[in-house]
């Protein structure tokens, strides 16, 4: 017995058939003596749908009504989902954002929750009412609908666990948890039992789709026991918490990232603030940097290499040329033809061969590494696009994941 | 220069054109120097498809469900209908029943509005907002979602009129006024410039689909000058007020309403009571009687005939045959292949040769009259269907209404 939060996402309630299916999930856990706090997304298409509608009308809508529109399609999933439970015969009541108190700031589109008022869920869960809240939306300070961004419902779902200090949150994707590479490209893949939250932030944050880092983080945060489980079929899922015996785990898994793109500035004058000038530059047009490097100077010169998401490759690249004269590089190179390749363990920092073992695996495959960057839980490397899937196999097998 | 509420239905939004034609009513009567609180209803088909989709899970699904599900639609056409006057360059916001502080009681699907906080309309105005409010829904003391039932959006407008003292409050229709005769039926119906609200009131629940019934009475008891108007073509419309100059008005208009079935008690005992039994049954099965014939007795028995709806006749049918022992007629007839014809007019009551008239025209016009009804300021007469038409044609002329 204890409180559960379960968050299902848009393609779990895409019809009435899969509603039925989440009903029953949620009904069972209802059951076993559990309260149930749920939280989901707006049905299947209904976003997209309704972000056709807006711009039939309005190719800028302002941000607010824009929220005001989206907010509706989770008060459509929440009321049917309800109604399933109904049929059931189990009690049952939903609850928009601003009704389960989740209160955010004013960014509209990409708001953050500060503040879960509890007492209306809390007091249905005492009339013993399963509790339907709709995720990816709160109120601000002016009463406005509100909504939280790509991944909202996630940190929904981690937030209302953390404010009613739940058991446990439950993630029900369309995966049955965390693999250790991704198992449409890796036929051996193993799913993993527990991860650590730094971990999975690192999973999360190189491509692996299966939770929003922004929950991660705060389940992290307020020491909240997450569970990625399948929504389509019963399976244990991978469990997502504090581990302590790190010496135990070494690599956890290896991702493989297509979203990136490499630029160098080459031959850079070598004097202070240059990388300075160049980051700030782009920080300041919202384009986030990921790998770096900068080469040793020589004849008073540097190379600095980043990456950056393959979408904001042209808006840097203008950039950068605007602002030609304050960088003065001899050269701007980019390609965007290349994947980042990833391995991920909390044991890394304390075991040196690690980063040379994965190198190892790319040399026998005969795969070049265009940059390296290493963090304490993982190593990642910039390869040619062509090899990245050849890499991701290989460095499975180097560190023979599957068992 | 004033407050205008203007009221819009579903047709008048139904797709990216016709939001656009209301947007420009709108902001053309913000720049005449009004302030404008708009009301409108959900977009064309979408209350019949959210309908439709919890049906597709629940047969019957609670009513605070149901209505949590339908009062999406409203805020998907509020915040298009916003985005659409944002894209014109003019200043809006759209809100919810609840953030337009719409108080209501907590019968779900029928709630009537209690009270209206207007600080939030209030503040938006000063703002020199447009402000559009979701018509049809509000909120209870519990903080839950309700929805005012039928007719709901001309209510919500009527009572926001009310509640912010506007000057007029404009209801645009797919008609471009109330008519003397549908002019569907009488080619030479003839538009009316005004109208009292009592006339309004017998014209609506006549069967002139024109304005809700509930917001008719509450314009009249609270005093809002309303205005019919069509939103398809600029027209002058009908003004609805109260009108002091009875005695030069007759006759104002002439009604059909085909949904409506007769029954008659034969040779019930001739006993007080009688007719109070009958009535007090079927109001307490919620089945509405409209025209009440009692004959005079005979043989210590009487006849009790009275209409009902054609969607009650087979509810009130079965209440009156599981009660046959308590009323004991001698038989139980009924009718549904008849309709009502109307005549109404302020003036009526002191022009008692009216009435003779009506009966004239359906005379000369050899259609036979299976009941009759009279009220102050109407005539209601129960036909065969198949006349009704021609009824209405021949009263028309009678009364010489195009002229």
């Amino acid at each position: 017995m204890g409180l559960v939060v379960q968050k299902f996402g848009g393609s779990s309630v895409a019809n009435a058939e899969r509603v039925f299916n989440v009903a029953r999930t949620i009904t069972e856990t209802y059951k076993e003596g559990n309260e149930v706090v749920v939280v989901v997304s707006a049905q299947g298409d209904t976003t997209d749908e309704l972000i056709e509608k807006a711009m039939e009308i309005n190719k800028k809508p302002s941000k607010r009504e824009m929220d005001m529109l989206l907010s509706s399609g989770e008060q459509i999933s929440i009321s049917l989902l309800a109604m399933a439970i109904e049929a059931l015969g189990f009690p049952v009541i939903s609850l928009t954002g601003w009704q389960a108190g989740m209160k955010t700031n004013s960014n509209y589109s990409i708001a953050r929750l500060k503040k879960i008022d509890t007492e209306r869920v809390r007091s249905e869960l005492d009339k013993n009412n399963i509790v339907i809240v709709a995720g990816f939306q709160g109120i601000n300070k002016y009463d406005d609908i509100t909504t939280l961004g790509r991944g909202g419902s996630d940190t929904s779902a981690v937030a209302l666990a953390a404010a009613l200090h739940a058991d446990v949150c439950q993630i029900y994707t369309d995966v049955d948890g965390v693999y250790t590479a991704d198992p449409r490209i890796v036929k051996d893949a193993k799913k993993l039992d527990e991860i650590s939250y730094d971990e999975m932030l690192e999973l999360a944050s190189l491509g692996a789709n299966v939770l929003n880092n922004r929950s991660v983080e705060m389940a992290k945060k307020y020491n909240v026991k997450l569970m990625v489980l399948s929504s389509l079929h019963k399976a244990a899922g991978t469990i997502v918490k504090e581990v302590n015996d790190v010496e135990k785990m070494l690599v956890r898994g290896v991702t493989r990232d297509n979203d990136t793109a490499r630029i160098s500035l080459l031959e850079v004058e070598d004097t202070p603030g240059k990388a300075f000038s160049v980051f700030s530059l782009l920080a300041k047009h919202n384009i986030n940097v990921d790998l770096i490097i900068q080469s040793i100077g020589r004849n008073n010169t540097k190379d600095i290499s980043f990456t950056v998401a393959s979408s904001n490759l042209d808006e840097a690249l203008s950039v950068l040329n605007e602002n030609k004269s304050v960088i003065a590089p001899k050269d701007i190179q980019w390609n965007d033809d290349v994947s980042k390749v990833s391995i991920v363990g909390a044991g890394m920092v304390t075991n040196p061969g690690v980063a040379a073992k994965m190198f190892e695996a790319l040399y026998k495959s005969n795969i070049n590494i265009h940059m390296i960057a290493t963090s304490e839980i993982k190593v990642s490397v910039l390869i040619d696009r062509k090899d990245a899937e050849r890499a991701v196999v290989a460095i499975h097998d180097e560190f023979d994941m599957a068992n």
